[in-house]
């Protein structure tokens, strides 16, 4: 078995391949190609943390992944990154090991910014210029980045709980802290990145036409966009399954105000693109599914492996 | 992170310790003291083969666990070890990874027959001396070795439908091939190993007071006890919730032949030891928990640790 350390997983990733391996991926999904394993959790309290492992091969395929990605919160306190992982590739045909990445989080990081990016693409409004960024993480930076770039959004808006962060953040992406309020009026689409469990974003401050990309919700009891709001909105979810279980999606669905049928699968819109009205809010609800991790990580074994 | 190999992963494990850890893991699962992950399944075609995951961790520990463990059926026509996988040991305080323990599955073999060994120790007829073996696989020659040198059961007979390999089995194991029905007839104790879809044991040929140790159904669609046997069996389980979806038990229970509060936990038996009596025919029906895992990986590790 390879192991292989950041650097080299770093210099093995091309972007743009892994961007069409991710968005295959989605659209595997959707036409029934991609086995996927039963995603399992962990949860810590002292201190908090989460661990989440995903895995699985897409069909005819030599390798099967499983990662394993953990966030403990309070890591940075010790100087330590709230995120961890790995990433493991396997023969499909007899079981070994062929490879660790040891990739600390980041090709979830970088699959999960590349998630967004092609829901945006998938959802946005042409003409758009305007992204606000809700949120200062990791996660707010690497989609307000690669979302900026890739749809050509040139204004970049960010609105974060500190304001401190809020603004470091506006100057490393060349763009503006403002206040939520603004961020709402200003923005043509909008990326949410927070871990919170209450609404930030609601109905009544988001404007008609408002594109959103909601990636914050990837355990159950996080909520990001006030019930109200996706009650109303078109529902793009990258898993069904996962979104009614612990997405934005899952709110109004529990809650009875939309049948889970109203909800459209990523890859399911990719496939078959839809003309969304000028005046229609569409929120892509992404929680994460492994498919991103199978493409990226094999995206980097093919490189490697030469 | 430390990898290690498996020469240092034999070295470093103590099989009495590992066998109070994994009984202490059923006790502890029953407690509600361990976090268990959703187990992650894969299955594969062609070849055929299939894949686990399994991780947790129990309250207050500073490390949890997550193992794969691969199983590809021809693997031996290529003269490898149809068994594969690993143990990685992580940090719970901050996700960090501190071991990979490369175990091609021996860890996971092992956890399996100690967990056997334990089930029967707990449900064995006091003045035993017979152990019947069914199958002629690795589960087969470790469950039948640890069960019979720990429970002190001197005499061994072997039944496989292949005559060759249970002769070859009843050798290594200083035992006896016999046929099926002899087996029923002689056996105090009978452990069976085999991944047949198809019952081998029937109501019919099992005596009153017969002790079954069930290992094979570790998947849907796998068994190994006529469901007319399970049904008028006392039921020992290792983990309810998978048991009655692809054990042994569940089949009676899935035909609504016995209610799912028939059933006893491993870990509520050891706690509560219950006086069988000497006619009643009793299974123990283990699936495989994560708790198995979890314990034999932290023997290992806190050693290796030193």
């Amino acid at each position: 078995m390879r192991i292989v350390e950041l650097p080299e997983i770093l210099d093995a990733l091309d972007e743009a391949a892994a961007l069409v391996a991710v968005e295959e991926g989605f659209r595997r999904l959707h036409r029934g190609s991609a086995q996927l394993a039963e995603v399992g959790h962990l949860h810590f309290i002292d201190p908090p943390g989460d661990c989440h492992v995903k895995g699985g091969y897409f069909a005819g395929d030599d390798v099967f992944i499983f990662k394993f990605a953990t966030s403990f919160y309070r890591n940075p306190e010790q100087g330590l990154s709230s995120s961890n992982g790995c990433m493991i590739v396997v023969s499909a045909k007899t079981g070994e090991q062929l490879a660790m990445l040891k990739d600390q989080g980041v090709l979830t990081d970088m699959r999960t910014a590349m998630a967004g990016t092609i829901a945006a693409r998938a959802i946005v409004r042409p003409g758009s210029t305007v992204l606000g960024i809700v949120g200062t993480g990791i996660q707010a930076k690497m989609q307000g980045e690669m979302i900026a770039r890739l749809l050509g959004l040139d204004e970049k808006l960010v609105y974060g709980r500190s304001a401190g962060k809020a603004a470091a953040l506006a100057e490393e992406l060349g763009g503006e802290a403002v206040d939520l309020a603004e961020l709402c009026v200003r923005a043509d689409l909008i990326v949410t990145t927070t871990p919170s469990t209450a609404p930030v974003l609601t109905a009544h401050m988001t404007r008609p036409g408002t594109r959103i990309i909601a990636v914050g919700a990837d355990t159950p009891g996080k909520q990001e966009l006030e019930t109200l709001l996706t009650a109303k909105a078109r529902l793009i979810v990258d898993s069904a399954v996962q979104c009614v279980h612990h997405g934005e999606a899952g709110w109004p669905i529990r809650t009875g105000l939309i049948a889970p049928d109203a909800l459209v699968e990523l890859g399911a819109l990719l496939e078959n693109p839809v003309a969304f009205a000028d005046d229609e809010i569409v929120v892509a609800d992404l929680t994460g599914v492994a498919v991103q991790d199978i493409a990226i990580a094999k995206t980097v074994w093919e490189r490697l492996k030469g």
